[in-house]
């Protein structure tokens, strides 16, 4: 039974201005979508992070699927993308038809092995997509030059990585969501800032930006109707209806004046897990997560590798009798019941390797300090006593 | 310039408790979709209407991809709908690949023309998707009737509709969403109920039961997991974001419980425009809203047909003079710059007609009797003064 004392996986963080905005939005007359704190929302994002454009959407799959339309992705088109990621990066591009190509984990952290991307590509494939795992930045510099010399598309699958960063080459830090040809964000409930559900796409490459607006309003041109460009709006493109009520995105803008201290929360409980659980006693069971010296981390997830599924399952049911949620994901994409028969066969050890072994602690804004030394105590209990 | 007495084209209505549950669903920690709020909606549905089951959406045009989906539309499919109906009534379809056949509208009022359907079946048509205009039932029997001789699904577009029933030929009131094998309800903001942006699924045919939910779960059997069916959730079909965030099903699910005192001020002034705008004297410019026998009136909607566009835009205009915004809308989608390249030439010229002539009066919640009297005193003086 869970006792008062219970910390959930996640709870949502509420900033105190959600609802006061709400009442705005009602009050103003208008809470479809695009209306004042759309704009808000993604004025704050192109500002903040020097994006382009964005376009707030009711989900990162939205986001994503945005993407697979302006790609044009159609049937016969492959795609490659990593297997450990979220049914909806894959999801996004098999509703337009494409070919997944999924690509293999990295040995030392989950994101995808650019390594081995380029024995993936063919005559068919159209993009890569990356996935940011935990907010933790993929080799961008590699992975464009990869696509440049391909001729492909590039789409930032950043649903965790809002206010994170990649530092080139050449010393050069940029945000993630800003390096693809497009990107997605997430603001899912667990995420570091949230709307419940939500996301962003982020248009990068301005050959795509009237489109952008084209889909994202069911494929008409209102967009350039309202600016007064054409005189009335018809029916020109595919699309679909992208955009979120201002409901959503009011509660949205009032997380985004309190992203700053949102983040250093975050980030002193991360760096808290990292120090309390860096701990060689410890290493025979779990390892810790791996931050590349080009990756920037923005405290999205706390997550350690177990040794294997058996101390995996046995450290979740520990953390579970001292009232602590921890969990579990992704299945590989490629073994799943939907795509293991179009799979081409190949291995992929990393990706299944996280699959059993990874898990996710707490972490949350209200996750007291107190909290997070109560968790490593019982991990490092468990790892120096357990007979797993 | 607008002075203090603008009367808007449309005011979202709010009950009062939208940010108290808001605020509740926040407190109880989750606010991504499929929580609460979403089932206790759902469940006012299926019990209000006898609907079989409900599935809260991002919008109605997402409903409808959902449809799409479940019906196995691809390339080459020819789906069958009235020209005259918004944009995402097609989208949803050619998004899978399927060829619209358009249908036109009946001379006395905006929904197809049932007796005209039978013509445009062909061997590769697999559904008919009717559109309910302003609330007001298309000829379920009929329609009913002509698919199961063809073997044809049917898609309720019943956006506009919610809380409006057909009266079958054996005198039995089925409400609208109820009839075919799926439904698509809206609850944007200019709709009876509203969620700003907002939808829902409703499925009748229970062999679409289960697959529903895991499309609507982003392909994943999520839901079965959560009841314990299966040990684990996994990518098991295509699917989307369908689900709303609890944050916009808190917010429905307050403008529910005001559902009927909200019907009836909207019949009130429904009635007052028809009786007041009923005389013979306005005739030759402007035509009452057709109603048929077999259909109810959900007061969506109170729209006039004009004599030509001509006078519909004097009218507009000089309504704009005083004060009141009236609106228009459809563009004929087989004339659409995306599609009148692939429509088979046929000429629809009813559904023109009403792209040409239909006006949309201002009817929403707060609007006053004494709203509705200024308004039909000005179109009477147009009607009867006017020289266009």
């Amino acid at each position: 039974m869970k006792s008062n004392n219970y910390i959930p996986f996640n709870k949502p963080y509420l900033s105190g201005k959600e609802t006061e905005y709400i009442n705005d939005a009602v009050e103003s007359g208008k809470i479809s979508g695009n209306g004042k704190y759309t704009k808000l929302c993604q004025d704050y994002f192109q500002n903040r992070y020097g994006f382009y454009k964005c376009l707030l959407t009711t989900s990162c799959t939205d986001a994503l699927e945005m993407a697979a339309i302006l790609l044009n992705i159609k049937e016969g088109d492959e795609v490659i993308m990593p297997s450990f990621t979220f049914v909806s990066t894959a999801n996004a591009f098999v509703l337009r038809g494409a070919k997944i190509v999924f690509a293999d984990s990295k040995m030392d952290e989950p994101n995808l092995d650019v390594n081995r991307i380029e024995t993936l590509i063919t005559p068919l494939t159209k993009a890569i997509v990356v996935v940011h795992y935990a907010g933790v930045a993929c080799d961008m510099d590699a992975i464009m030059d990869i696509a440049n010399r391909h001729n492909l598309y590039v789409v930032e699958d950043a649903a965790q990585a809002i206010d994170s960063h990649y530092i080139g080459a050449n010393g050069v830090k940029k945000p993630l969501g800003s390096i693809g040809h497009l990107a997605a964000f997430s603001f899912h409930e667990t995420k570091n800032i949230i709307s419940g559900e939500g996301g962003m796409l982020v248009v990068n490459d301005p050959t795509f930006e009237m489109r952008s607006e084209i889909i994202w309003e069911k494929g008409t041109n209102r967009s350039a109707f309202f600016r007064g460009e054409v005189d009335k709006y018809a029916w020109v493109d595919i699309g679909s209806s992208f955009l979120p009520s201002e409901i959503v995105a009011a509660f949205l803008y009032a997380q985004l004046e309190h992203l700053d201290s949102i983040q250093q929360k975050r980030k002193l409980l991360w760096n808290m897990f990292f120090n309390l659980l860096s701990n060689s006693a410890l290493e025979s069971k779990i390892k810790m997560p791996f931050i590349p010296h080009y990756a920037e981390n923005n405290a999205h997830m706390f997550y350690l590798v177990c040794d294997n599924i058996n101390t995996r399952t046995k450290l979740i049911e520990v953390l579970k009798k001292h009232n602590f949620h921890s969990v579990f994901h992704y299945l590989s994409l490629h073994n799943s019941p939907l795509y293991y028969q179009r799979h081409d066969g190949r291995e992929l050890f990393n990706s299944d390797k996280y699959a059993e072994t990874l898990l996710r602690l707490p972490l949350f804004y209200e996750l007291s300090v107190q909290n997070v030394k109560d968790i490593c105590k019982v991990i490092s209990e468990f790892c120096t006593t357990s007979e797993v």
